[in-house]
């Protein structure tokens, strides 16, 4: 059984590894042979809009899935035949951030206030109606905090629109929130349905910089898997779907989603008793979802922008490293480590310890 | 950095497997790129003794380790300037049943009584001095119970000449044992070592079926980990290392010696808080070892002969599946199941059920 993935980043190659022990053979699509995939399974090399490329992995893979969100739909469509998981609508409404809010609506999960923007006299009239601060954000195409601005005041508002205008934008309210969490969940092909515990989330300049889970209340996990069920039933959906969210008073307020494994769920690799990446698998084909009933407490810290000493890290106790063989460079996810603890409080503490070595200036919430 | 792997079997795959979230490398040597360690590296394909092939490997690797002990010690020995973890000199003890014995022999760890045997009158004189029941084994390449023989009286005597008769033998009493563990430990360039806990070992026809870990008193343990210190010890040992003991009346009686990862030590990967896989990997590139502690209580069937139907096992509970990517065939180690729970008790529990459905016929002593 091969299963085929569009992008060979840090996910797919944790797919890949996820799936070799099921006895799975996977085959890439992506720019480049030497990404993260590329270096543990074959690759195909090409744009991701290559139509012809997409259809030879098709022809050659079982079922097609995608390790990010920015793929072509259209390209997507084009594969009359193919199994692809996550459903395309999904990833279509991921893609968009007004089809985005416009589905956090439709199913009633809370959102951010927020108005689409096209021209500089709609900012204005957005950043009137919402109120400052807030943020414009293209619609199309961010990730980790690329493709975004604060907006304070008049002065950052020109800025902003310097920097953006010209492509379809959105304007939201800034929330000041009390923390951030993500839910991570799994719909198969027989429509079983299983949800992660919470993942607390800390971000740095628009980037993930530390997961703890299990976090949060009992009632906020309620809350939190009813949302992600609701998405999930209302595609149809087959795979591995994310929310992320911002806590405000013990409310949930939708930010994002995503079709895919997330970063926030890499600490399920030790900490749960089956990985999203093997859940996300195991949705697309068919087969029984495994629990996801944590093992103790994990943390999780990303590396970024610079590999620390090997030696080092593995030296500062039982610690989990996952390098993901890319090359250095700024803002850059490299690698991520988790450590798992049989209490939140001595999680915390080496959760510290590795922050300061890893991310000084990151401070657990 | 590239790891050079002589041998591409399921052992070799799982090291690849433990070492890619390391940011390594891997390299194969085999006789067919089809084999479970060639599906998920790169791998040259041919002969173990082809000396070419050899320096290729090492020329290409910054280390060359190995994942079965029938390889060349000839063929390694002519690989000047090359680093070999685990020690040459441990693999040719282990390759040579009289050898091994004289090493348990050198480093007081009680074994068997023993005699070689090159003709048919030394079988009689050694069957008439230790007494049967007894085995005779081939001296060289034997393994999972292939080259040897029980010998209960006179027939079985001739019976088990006319089968090995012609290469150099050993004969040596058969226990009568309580049960049966190995132990597992790591040492590292640093000269580091870490011992995991003990495995409680089932064989059948010769061939691994389960263990069960943490297994064994703490007495056993204490006497199991200062064997295998003194054979890391003796060697200046990098690597994995591994002994196999049969327990009689509480007492350890060695049985063989692997220089390698171990079948019995499959649980590690998601039992243990560093795999065996892991371990050995950082041993032998000078990283700091992690934990070996057990995380719950972890039971591993091995899957023989005959893939069963993945869903059907997947539906059992949480089950930790590893297919090695071979074709099924009678006597053949397909794959190994994993589980793990709180408490012994619930362990054999699940064990029993996995036999029942992977080895029926199998008990759980």
């Amino acid at each position: 059984m091969t299963v085929g993935i569009v992008g060979a980043g840090q996910l797919g190659r944790m797919l890949a590894l996820a799936g070799y022990p099921l006895g799975l053979d996977f085959l890439f699509l992506d720019r480049s042979a030497d990404t993260p995939g590329g270096q543990v399974a074959p690759i195909l090399c090409g744009e991701f809009t290559d139509r012809r490329l997409l259809r030879t992995l098709a022809s050659r893979a079982d079922v097609v899935t995608f390790d990010w969100e920015n793929v072509s739909v259209d390209a997507f469509r084009s594969l009359s035949g193919t199994r692809i998981c996550p459903p395309v609508a999904a990833l279509a409404a991921s893609q968009d951030r007004v089809s985005e809010k416009q589905l956090f609506e439709r199913l009633r999960i809370p959102t951010t206030r927020w108005l689409a923007v096209d021209s500089r006299s709609d900012l204005q009239r957005a950043a009137s109606a919402i109120g400052m601060p807030g943020a414009l954000k293209t619609r199309r195409l961010g990730y980790d905090g690329k493709g975004q601005a604060v907006i304070r005041n008049m002065r950052d508002l020109a800025r902003a629109w310097r920097a953006l205008g010209g492509v379809p934008l959105l304007y939201e309210e800034l929330v000041a929130f009390d923390g951030e969490v993500s839910v991570i969940g799994a719909r198969s092909t027989r429509g079983e349905v299983a949800v992660y515990p919470l993942n607390g989330n800390v971000h740095a300049g628009g980037i993930l910089r530390l997961t703890r889970a299990p976090s949060g209340t009992a009632r906020l996990q309620r809350t939190a898997s009813r949302y992600l069920s609701r998405a999930l039933d209302h595609f149809g959906y087959v795979g591995i779907l994310t929310i992320e969210f911002f806590v405000r008073r013990g409310r949930l307020i939708a930010n994002e989603i995503a079709p895919r494994v997330h970063n926030s769920g890499h600490w399920t690799i030790e900490g749960a008793a089956t990985s999203q990446f093997e859940n996300h698998l195991r949705a697309i084909l068919g087969l029984p979802l495994g629990s996801t009933a944590a093992r103790g407490h994990s943390a999780m810290v990303n590396i970024i922008g610079r590999m620390p000493a090997q030696a080092a890290l593995l030296a500062m106790g039982p610690v989990h490293l996952h390098a993901y063989g890319k090359a250095p460079r700024p803002g850059r996810k490299l690698g991520h480590c988790t450590v798992i603890e049989r209490t939140a409080r001595a999680r915390d503490r080496r959760a510290r310890d590795l922050l300061r070595s890893l991310a000084p200036g990151i401070r657990i919430p």
